[in-house]
């Protein structure tokens, strides 16, 4: 007893700041190998610089440059320039020195979200090779560059500035350019970079990248059309999604005297009328100051909130999709394929926020047959390369779960589907962003758009088999031509009607009876030379 | 541009305390939706009671109620009481009121490790309820048992207690009893729950567990043993896992004087010999002073620590591993198969982390048949319920991987795969600990532990198999030979021999020629009466 007292008595508490808990359980954010990371830190790079250009209206031309240092062959320089919007130098200690600081927690679509991901990379880098991240940032319409070189104080999660310094910027450069060292692996993560990048570019056909990687290989993507998408929004919680916590921080930030003006003042798609006959229903006096309501009244208000069926659905003004036409050109290059379909589907919502899926298909050509989909998973559009079997797109595709055959598709199969979830909350599994959990109001809308564009699918592949099937009348017809007619020649000697005379006719009999047109007619028998001779 | 420069100024950025990132997505920790939350909830309450008995010599002794709230259907009590080590007071309001404070923060195996479980349950509770978490404790030997009512600031990342006291103590109990009120869904979880919990018994045989559920059914879980398993250890730790920070920290710790005495010191297994050899090796002067160790220095050092082959494996003190009879056992009672079979492997290790695979394998009886073997997966002795098909074991099992028809395992087949990884750090893929990540070294671990189990189901099988081809040609003897006997009498009967004789004379030639023991004929003609008459 004496000794476990002991034990009771010695076991020791302690507390961690965010980056010490993400320094110790880096794996979970993405940082677990050389290889992994190396791709994890790609991607954060990259995205940030998509999200500080094409969510703020600019054309995005993003450089990406990957060296081996020769000293220490484990050892890359990942930088990453654009020319976004650039960070106001006051920021730039905490954005690139303190985990969880960020401009991104906001009701808006965006790649990121966490506040995370570049520390992380800048994290891993520094407890590895000890060196820290280098920025340079100029904010639009600045007349200056600024330069900091950032380590990260672990144990107290705050920056240190090693160095910074100031530059003219005569040409008017705006953007940010990050540069950081990191441990990696790159003959193993090569083919996942690449493939991340062609990825990314083709869901970013507005934007110009360049990718300079350790082989020495540059690959361009050209921007291919100078529109961007419709910019998200930022916009208000939707009423449907609140809870305690999110209702005390809005009524303190709130400055409504009574709950009617409150809920007008705090939500989207809530009018007088709306919250008049909310307040009604759920009991509350339109009058009562919010700021004095007490923990049961805010667990009533929040639970009511939640329970009523009659609000507006959330704004979809917060989103940005692809749209169809982006997803077939997409399809097209990856994949070469004989037919596209794809689909846009409606906003929808889930515990308050919006969201749009996205689906397209593709079939033939140059996709090899395999006896499952192949599945290109997209999230606000990013890429998605990893733990595909544990995300929702792919229980929604999966053979075993969707009857692909009512759809003449039958394994193995040539078939390929892309999916977008385009949301102010992408319902990712874990902070590595690789797989969306089965969130039941998404998964329904996934398999919609994906029926939606089976049915597409469907009629193309009926219509395949027609063409088929008339092929196949024309060739047996095609194969006796010569014979009947030669027949029919020796039969109608006297009459002077010659054989190609006759095969004339005879062709013109079958189209009619076939119903083709000269011009498929054409088409059927091409290359069928072959098969005519026999 | 007036207006993007505007956008740019506009851009505000801000941090957030760690209670606030995991209250933002929680569903990264496993509270995404209420049926989820409610299983996370019992998991993690249940390991923090395991984790304060078993691992400190205590045979536990856990009771876990879940209660429908009368007055709101959808809301849930969720009590575990265990007769643990018990808390000392004034840890409790940051045990379970501050995100990131913990006590498992050490080298040694736990289930528990993130310090954020419960505090995430309280949290989601708190925030879907508004209720507070209660808390009763006793330290071993106190003579007060403790009672603390705790919500949590989450914008500040502290508790606040919103009641405490202390009442006397006379039977001497030790433990501690916790209590939230979150807002579940019982009918999705229920299956999910019950699982958990069985699997949980089934992995500590030396538990006594007591389950009151929402409806009303008492599941009591018997200690079946009375023996602990051995206590993992704290260890130091192992140079290969080393990096840039971690040196900084054992330095900032460290009294010595010396590289020398600081490698001797800091580290397991690096003897006087050891850290000469490495020290040479890696080009160091060893009376250096650590503490005054530049940052190339310290990149070097600890590069080097890792690049060395020539330490000792790390530890396996800090383990505790079922063990083959425990598995078996286990395997038994929640399979009823006709055989099983379990493997533990030596200690080996990743990244300076030691770790144990251990697999086991049942094969037929009431498993039924399935193009897929069933998976059951624990670590650190904590069962895996959910994303199996993302788990290093599914790769390692998964058909598609590793041939077992090698092992005479055709699919569908009645195969269960139990597989369990013990260690220090177990790389799980997120926060929410569903699934193990790919290292490479646990990877190929569990492929060895597999194909030693399944060795020994191919003998198994083997052995079965010639066992069924003895049992058809005694069938096709014992078919013929009354008719053989018969005749055979006929012809010998000059020189009276009955038939029966005859027949035992068959019988005894029979058994010699197939080598079949007297006991092993009476199974295998067992029940062949049938047959036999034909």
């Amino acid at each position: 007893m004496a000794k476990r007292q002991q034990v009771a008595q010695q076991e020791s508490f302690r507390s961690m700041t965010p980056s010490q808990f993400f320094y110790e359980y880096r794996e979970v954010a993405g940082f677990g190998s050389p290889s992994r990371a190396l791709y994890q830190t790609v991607r954060e790079l990259v995205e940030n610089a998509l999200d500080a250009t094409d969510v703020h209206g600019i054309l995005p031309d993003i450089t990406l440059v990957i060296e081996q240092i020769p000293e220490h062959p484990s050892y890359y320089r990942i930088t990453v320039e654009d020319n976004g919007i650039g960070i106001q130098p006051q920021h730039v200690p905490y954005a690139f020195g303190q985990v969880l600081y960020s401009s991104k927690y906001k009701l808006r679509q965006a790649r990121g979200r966490f506040g995370l991901g570049a520390k992380m990379a800048i994290l891993y880098g520094q407890i590895k090779t000890g060196q820290p991240v280098e920025v340079y940032t100029s904010p639009i319409g600045s007349s200056k560059i600024y330069f900091f070189r950032i380590k990260i104080d672990i144990e107290r999660n705050k920056p240190i500035v090693l160095a910074k310094g100031e530059y003219p910027n005569p040409s008017g450069w705006h953007g940010t350019r990050v540069s950081v060292v990191i441990e990696g692996d790159w003959p193993r993560a090569r083919h996942r970079v690449h493939e991340y990048i062609r990825r990314t570019a083709i869901a970013a056909p507005y934007a110009n990248i360049t990718f300079i990687d350790p082989d020495g290989n540059i690959t361009v993507y050209h921007r291919t059309i100078d529109k961007l998408p419709k910019q998200p929004r930022e916009v208000k919680p939707h009423p449907q999604g609140v809870d305690i916590e999110l209702l005390k921080q809005l009524i303190r930030k709130s400055k409504a005297t009574t709950l009617l003006e409150f809920l007008i003042d705090a939500f989207q798609g809530v009018g007088r009328k709306t919250a008049e006959a909310f307040l009604d229903w759920a009991g509350f006096d339109k009058n009562l100051d919010p700021h004095k309501l007490d923990d049961r009244k805010l667990e009533k208000l929040a639970r009511k909130l939640r329970e009523y069926q009659r609000f507006r659905p959330p704004s979809a003004d917060a989103l940005s999709p692809f749209g169809p036409e982006i997803i077939e050109a997409g399809l097209r290059t990856i994949l070469k394929p004989e037919f596209v379909a794809a689909v846009t589907r409606r906003p929808r919502a889930y515990e308050g926020h919006s969201f749009i899926v996205e689906v397209g298909i593709a079939y033939g050509g140059q996709i090899p047959p395999s006896s499952e989909p192949i599945l290109l998973r997209y999230a606000n559009k990013i890429p998605l390369l990893y733990d595909e079997k544990s995300d929702v797109a792919w229980k929604v595709v999966d053979p075993k779960n969707f009857d692909w055959r009512n759809y003449l598709v039958v394994f193995p199969a040539p078939v390929a589907v892309l999916t977008h979830i385009a949301s102010t909350k992408v319902p990712y599994k874990g902070v590595g962003k690789e797989s969306v959990a089965d969130v039941p109001e998404i998964e329904q809308e996934l398999r919609n758009a994906l029926r939606e564009a089976a049915r597409k699918l469907r009629e193309y592949l009926l219509q395949k088999k027609k063409e088929e099937e008339a092929k196949k009348r024309v060739i047996t017809f095609m194969k006796y031509t010569p014979e009947i007619a030669k027949s029919l020649a020796t039969i109608l000697k006297d009459y002077s009607v010659d054989e190609n005379s006759i095969r004339e006719m005879l062709l013109t009999a079958m189209k009619k009876r076939l119903r083709i047109e000269d011009e498929k007619f054409a088409k059927l028998v091409e290359g069928l030379e072959v098969n005519i001779e026999e």
